[in-house]
C-alpha cells in the first residue's frame, strides 16, 4: 500500500539527499582531536537543517566537557501528546582513503543506488531519516506541528564510547521528558525484512601497554635473558580466551544469563543464511566463536573480547633483530545482560596484573566509563506501534525481533529519562559500518524515513495514557 | 707496557677518527631499499680509505644479487706468510631520530670519549680498527707490506641476515684462501676484560601474517562470530613458549646439546655482575628466560625465539571497535650447536600451519636462508696468538672465553674458506647496538686497533706451518 507518507518522502527525497551528502563530507571523527573542529561543524550543519525543517528550538550543546551535541524540540500543540525523545549521533568512525576505500571516505557518492561515504549509514544517514520523516509526517497529515511532542538529541561522541553522556544528560535535565525513547542507531534483519531490537550489548574499551627494557636491545646480545614486552603482551592476550573461546577472565561472566530454551528457539527460527552471512557481509571463510553457541547467539546474547589493534617493536621493511621497549593493544569487550562495565574493567585489570611477568609492567588504560548493556521488552504498546510503522513502510507483516550486537549509551539514556526504548534504524550488515566503503542503500533510508513518519502517527493514535 | 704499536695507534688516531665519523654519516641501512644507494656510497667510501691505507688491490663487489661489498688484498711479500681473511660489514641497522636518539643517528658526535652514531660500534667502528691497526703495524715494524698476507671482505647485507653471502663467496672463489679467518663483528666481556669468542648463535628470521575477514568489520555487528586475525596471531605467538619459557615448537631443539658440567662451570666462573647487567646495559628490571639456565647460559648456549615487531588493526588515537583484516609479527630465532636453519624454518612453518584457526590464513615469509651457528675450538695456535695480542693491548693476562649471542654469516664463511676462526672485536654490552644512541668508547676502538696490529706480528711469529 502506498501511504501518503511514502509519497511525501519521495517528493522530498532529492534535496534531502543533497543535504545528507554535504553533511557526510564533514569529517566529524570524534576519536581524533585533529577532527574536533569538524565535529563542531557537523553539529552546526545539523542544527541548521533542523531549523530549516521547522524546529522552533534548536541548540548546539557544547558547554560541557563533551564535543558538541545537538538538541532540538518541537511541541505538538495537542493536549496530552505523546512525548518522544529521539537519540542518534553525528560523529563518525575514523577513515582514511589508504585503508581501502573506493572513493574518498569524506566525499559522498551515490553509485548504483548506494550512498557511499563515512557516516552514510552510521549514523548520519539514520539520523537524517528523521528530517525527511518529519517533513513527510507533516505533509501527509496536513499538520503544522508534529502529532507527538518531539525532542531530538544527537550526540558527538558515540564513536568514542559516549564518555560524557552523563554530563550531557545532566545538562539537559528537565528537557528530555518522554513517554517513549526512539533510538536511531541500529538496523534491521536484512533489506527485505524489518526487525525490532530488544537488546543491545554494552561495551568497555581501552589500551593495554606492556613496557620492558628502557631501550631497544640487540636480540643476539640480550635475547632470551630479558623479558620481551611483545612476548609478554601476546601471552596476556592469548590467555583471555580458553581453547573453546570462552573468556577466561575470572568473574567476567558475572551477570550473564544463559539463553533460555525459548530464546534459543526464537533465534533458531530466524531466517538466517549463515553461509551467505559469512561469505557476504562478514567477508570471511568460516563462522568462528564461543563453543556451544550459534552465530546469532554469539552476536546477540554473548559477551565478547576483541583485540582491535596491536603494535610494538620494528614494523618497517626487512628485519631488525631487537628486543623492543614497548608493546600495545587496543581491546574492547561487548557486554550483555546485567554485566556491569565498572566491574568488568576491574576484572580485566586484575587479570592483567596477575599475568604481568617479572621485568615488565602491564597497564590497562580505559576509555571513559563504558556502556551498560540494554534489554527491553518486546510487549510494550510502543513496540507494537513501531512494528506497525515498520511493517507498513516495508509492505510486510513480518517484523522480526532481534538482538543488536553493537553498543551505545542507550541503557544510560533509558535510565536517565525513565521511559521505554524502541529502536528504529535501517542499517544492515551490508553497510560496512566502521570499515572502508561504508554505504547505505538510498531506498532503505527512504523506507526508514517513511517508517519514522508513520511512527509519529501510530504513537499519537496509541496515546499517552496507554504508554504509561 | 707501551708497545710500539700503541704509540703508532695514538699518532694516527686523530685523522682516523675523522674518517670514521664521515663514514658513519653515510646511512647504509641494508634493510631499507630507500637506503641502498647509501650502502653503495658506504662501500665506495671504505674502498677509498683502503686504497689510501696502501692496499694494492681494492674492489667494490656489486655485480651479484647482493648490495656492494668491499674486497681488498695486500700480499705480505714474505715467503710462506700466514694468510688471513678479515670479515666485517659496512651496512647498519635502521635508525630514526624519533626512536629516541640524543643526536641524529647519522651524524657522528664524540661526547665524553664516546663516539655516537649508528654503526659507531656495529660494525663500521670495528671494521675501522683494521685501517688504523694496519697503519700501526707497518709503522711499528718498519715494514712496507704487512707481515701476513692480508685479505679484507666487508659485506653490505649483514644486518639483513647476509642473504647473498654464498653468492659473494662464490664470486670470490680462489681469492679468499686463508690459514686464519679473523671476524671483527663481535665484542669483549667488558671494557676492562678482553675475551675471545668460541661460539656464535645462528639466526633465522621472518614475518608471520594472519589474514581474517577481507574488510574491517564492526566488532559489535560481527565480533564474537568471526575469527579476529589479531587474536589468532597472539594465540600462535603465545604458544611458541611454554610456561617455563622453553620453546614449544616440536623439533625446534634438534641439534641443541645440553651444556656439559665443565662448560657450566666455566660460565659460572665468569666475573658476571648480573644485577649490574640487568639494570645497566639491559636497561631492565629482571633477568627473565628459560627455566633451568643462568643468564649467561641463556645468552650463549641456548636458542631463542623473539618477537621483534607486531602490528595490525587500528593503532591511532582513541578507539575503533573493529575486527581487523590482518595482523603481522616479525620473528627471529637464535640457533646454537648443530641446529639447521632450514630445518628450523620447516618446524616453524609446520607449527604455524597446525595452529591456524578455521577462517584465517597464517603464513610465514622467511628472510633469506638463515645463518648457521658456529662453534670453534679454544685450543688452536691462532687462538693463542689472539690471546697474546688482546692481553698486550689491554695490559692484562686475563683473556676470557665467551660465547657470542648474536649471529652472522661466520659459519658459512668458515665452511667456504676452510680455515679456523678467531674473533677480534671490541664491542661491549654498553654500546647499544641495534638501539637508539649506539656508541663506542674511542679508547676501546684504539685498543682494538692496537690488538689487530699486534695480532699480525703474533700470527707471523707462529708461522703458517704451525697453523695448518
Amino acid at each position: 500500500m502506498t501511504t501518503f507518507e511514502r509519497q511525501a518522502v519521495a517528493r522530498g527525497a532529492g534535496p534531502w539527499l543533497t543535504d545528507l551528502c554535504r553533511w557526510i563530507e564533514i569529517p566529524s571523527v570524534s576519536a581524533d582531536p585533529a577532527h574536533h573542529d569538524d565535529v563542531a561543524a557537523s553539529a552546526r550543519y545539523l542544527a541548521d537543517a533542523l531549523r530549516r525543517a521547522g524546529f522552533p528550538t534548536v541548540e548546539v550543546q557544547g558547554g560541557g566537557p563533551y564535543l558538541p551535541a545537538v538538541y532540538a524540540h518541537w511541541p505538538s500543540g495537542d493536549a496530552d501528546a505523546v512525548r518522544v525523545v529521539v537519540y542518534g549521533h553525528h560523529d563518525v568512525q575514523p577513515a582514511e582513503l589508504a585503508d581501502g576505500w573506493t572513493y574518498p571516505p569524506f566525499e559522498a557518492h551515490v553509485v548504483d543506488g548506494l550512498l557511499h561515504g563515512r557516516g552514510s549509514s552510521d549514523d548520519k544517514g539514520n539520523v537524517a531519516i528523521h528530517l525527511l520523516g518529519l517533513a513527510a509526517h507533516l505533509a501527509a497529515t496536513g499538520r503544522t506541528a508534529p502529532a507527538v511532542d518531539l525532542t531530538l538529541l544527537v550526540e558527538g561522541e558515540e564513536e568514542s564510547g559516549s564518555p560524557h553522556i552523563s554530563a550531557l544528560l545532566s545538562d539537559l535535565a528537565g528537557r528530555l521528558e518522554a513517554d517513549v525513547i526512539v533510538i536511531s542507531d541500529t538496523g534491521i534483519f536484512d533489506a527485505a525484512t524489518p526487525s525490532l531490537v530488544t537488546g543491545m550489548r554494552g561495551l568497555v574499551s581501552g589500551e593495554l601497554h606492556v613496557h620492558g627494557p628502557d631501550v631497544d636491545l640487540h636480540s643476539g646480545s640480550f635475547g632470551g635473558a630479558v623479558p620481551n614486552p611483545i612476548t609478554e603482551l601476546v601471552r596476556i592476550l592469548a590467555a583471555i580466551h580458553d581453547p573453546d573461546r570462552h573468556i577466561a577472565i575470572p568473574g567476567f561472566y558475572d551477570g550473564v544469563d544463559e539463553p533460555t530454551d525459548e530464546e534459543r528457539a526464537l533465534i533458531a527460527a530466524l531466517p538466517f543464511d549463515e553461509h551467505g552471512w559469512v561469505t557476504g557481509p562478514a567477508r570471511s571463510t568460516a563462522a568462528v566463536g564461543e563453543a556451544g553457541y550459534s552465530t546469532l547467539e554469539r552476536l546477540g546474547m554473548r559477551p565478547t573480547a576483541e583485540i582491535n589493534g596491536i603494535w610494538g617493536g620494528y614494523t618497517g621493511p626487512g628485519g631488525k633483530t631487537i628486543v623492543p621497549t614497548d608493546a600495545y593493544a587496543k581491546l574492547s569487550f561487548r557486554l550483555v545482560g546485567r554485566q556491569d562495565p565498572a566491574a568488568v574493567m576491574r576484572r580485566v585489570d586484575e587479570f592483567v596484573a596477575a599475568r604481568a611477568a617479572d621485568g615488565v609492567t602491564a597497564t590497562m588504560t580505559w576509555e571513559g566509563q563504558g556502556v551498560r548493556p540494554l534489554v527491553v521488552s518486546a510487549d510494550h504498546p510502543a513496540m507494537d506501534a513501531a512494528r506497525r510503522a515498520l511493517g507498513a513502510a516495508f509492505d510486510t507483516d513480518t517484523v522480526l525481533i532481534t538482538r543488536e550486537g553493537g553498543s551505545g549509551p542507550e541503557a544510560e539514556i533509558a535510565g536517565a529519562i525513565g521511559a521505554p526504548v524502541i529502536f528504529v534504524g535501517v542499517m544492515t550488515d551490508d553497510d560496512q559500518i566502521h570499515a572502508p566503503d561504508e554505504r547505505a542503500p538510498v531506498d532503505l533510508l527512504l523506507k526508514g524515513a517513511e517508517a519514522v513518519a508513520l511512527l509519529w502517527r501510530e504513537l499519537a493514535a496509541v496515546g499517552r495514557a496507554a504508554l504509561a
